[in-house]
């Protein structure tokens, strides 16, 4: 049996819960899946790095609590040193769940670059490198015969990615509108409710959804990354981030919820993509007021939702989770198995 | 490039439409799909039959007017002939599309066994054979090397079989619920409206929603089908018809809508099934109150959705159409297009 190699780039809440599956669920996942996990390195900002050919007692790494202790003191560095490891370790596939700048990709979009460069297939949960630099790490990966995967990047496991690119053959895909950020869901939802704007994002700050800064998430810079990503992977579109239009829900107040729930419609901050009829793709991140009918008005609190507009079928949605440890996690073992997959038809092929 | 000759078994809405995509965007399929279809046999009740080895002419066969003509008068015969044209008809795949009785599935059940007994793999619509014999059937595509699809049987052709079974590896489903009849759907949109149960039910009928006999929609027969189908199916569970229990939305009354309402909630009916801690599945058709939050609270008029609850990513949900022309003549052609993505493998593999 196939047993995969991998790096754990990052091992904060993501990637821990990978390590957890693994050491858990391993043999579980062998038997249904067909191959094995074994975990060769682990890179963080805080806990350091540790390269391990024979493979990682993920036990005890999991067991180091950051801040209190480093893999220096259990035969690694107190460093991540992640370029060098990413280059040197003898990882077939890294998963990378560190963090990403907005503006640039960064650290994330390096960790990738670093793998791809050095023969490693490379999965993420980072907007940042698919949505500005995803035709460049895709056809770093088809040319150095390797797998660039990121369900994960928009609405965290739920397959929104792997659904409009498998299932559906012989169907031409006009556009997409979705709900793709939980925590301006959730603050809409508490302001039908009666909460004002501020009490909201307070409420959603002290729940843990909403970040100390939640300008990514209230003015809809997290939804022009995955609309980005989502248009150029589904859409065939060349954009870049500056031609997603941005408007946030900021300027929404109670009056306008009541207002809308008054004539049956409800405001959703919508993340939409349309194909033109001359082949250009527009795309765009806007409040609006949906009838209670749409697909969309009544994905509720931090759930997510695509819902894609089809020549044959009309509309078809996908809503699932958008966020989440155990959820993201998913995200990377399913990137896997397409890997896995992928490979066993390549194999099966030659 | 592949060709697949197929036959028409019914020729009524869906297979119609399926024969117009074919004449009007074959080339399209074929540059899209990588394969050409030709229909080779068409049988229908009203309008006999016709058997053409080097394909049938379909603008010509669009045109007859069902009652007005019939086949004999352009090389065929009046009768469906269906036994025989099945059996002995040049065609690969056969497109099953007539209808269903729901206490034994027949006539679809024989024309499918018919099929599959003389070489040829099958795609259907029809509920019945599925989800009465769908064991059997299975076993004898298996038996015969052929391949045995029926995408439309729940959903017309919103991929929720394929959704499952494809895009969930890794993860334990522990059961579903499904709003999977737009008529009953519809009643109870317009009972919240306020009209009378009968009220609604006439208009659904004149809108051309419901039959003239509604009582498989409104008694829960029909989703009692399509939960077995999807228990059986994605749960890998052995039910039969007698073991889903069922109960119709006729004895919700408006007082009941609007109660449900007033406590933020709407009676939606619901088939649903779960795998219970002793291996055994439980699966029944009844009415809920659904709390406004719920994933299938939102799903309104003829829309149809299901919400499946996973280990991993909790629950994650696909709506869309469950039913029209157009979206169950997709799900036939989506399901040769799964024959022959799963031919091409096997080809690879061999």
């Amino acid at each position: 049996m196939t047993t995969y190699d991998i790096a754990l780039i990052g091992f904060g809440g993501v990637n821990r819960t990978l390590a957890e599956l693994i050491a858990t669920r391993g043999g579980e996942l062998r038997r249904d899946l067909g191959f094995g996990l074994r975990v060769v390195a682990i890179t963080d900002l805080r806990l350091g790095s540790l390269v391990r050919g024979e493979g990682i007692d993920l036990e005890k790494a999991l067991r180091l609590v950051p801040g209190a202790a480093t893999f220096r003191d259990h035969g690694g560095s107190a460093e991540a040193d992640n370029e060098r490891i990413i280059r040197t370790c003898p990882a077939d596939i890294i998963c990378e769940a560190t963090f990403t700048n907005p503006t640039d990709g960064e650290p994330a979009a390096s960790h990738v670059r670093w793998a791809l460069d050095s023969g490693k297939s490379v999965c993420t949960t980072n907007k940042g490198p698919v949505a500005l630099h995803g035709a460049e790490l895709k056809a770093m990966a088809r040319q150095n015969g390797l797998h660039f995967e990121f369900e994960g990047a928009v609405m965290s496991g739920t397959p929104v990615l792997r659904f409009a690119k498998r299932l559906f053959p012989g169907l031409s895909l006009h556009g997409f509108e979705g709900i793709l950020n939980g925590t301006s869901n959730y603050v809409l939802g508490r302001m039908e409710d009666g909460l004002s704007f501020d009490e909201a994002v307070r409420e959603a700050q002290q729940r843990g959804y909403a970040e100390a800064d939640p300008t990514a998430d209230i003015d809809g810079y997290d939804v022009q990354l995955k609309v980005l990503i989502l248009a150029n992977e589904l859409l065939g579109a060349n954009l870049t981030l500056a031609d997603v239009k941005r408007e946030g829900i900021s300027a929404l107040t109670p009056g306008d919820l009541r207002q809308a729930g008054s004539e049956g419609r409800r405001w959703k901050l919508v993340g939409s993509a349309r194909r033109n009829p001359d082949g250009t793709v527009t795309a765009q991140v806007a409040p609006a007021a949906l009838p209670l009918d749409h697909g969309l008005a009544g994905v509720s609190g931090a759930n997510n939702a695509v819902s894609f507009s089809t020549d044959l079928l009309g509309a078809v949605t996908v809503a699932g989770p958008g966020a989440g440890r155990m959820e993201t996690a998913y995200a990377l073992l399913s990137d896997i198995i397409a890997m896995h997959e992928a490979r066993s038809r390549e194999t099966a092929n030659a």
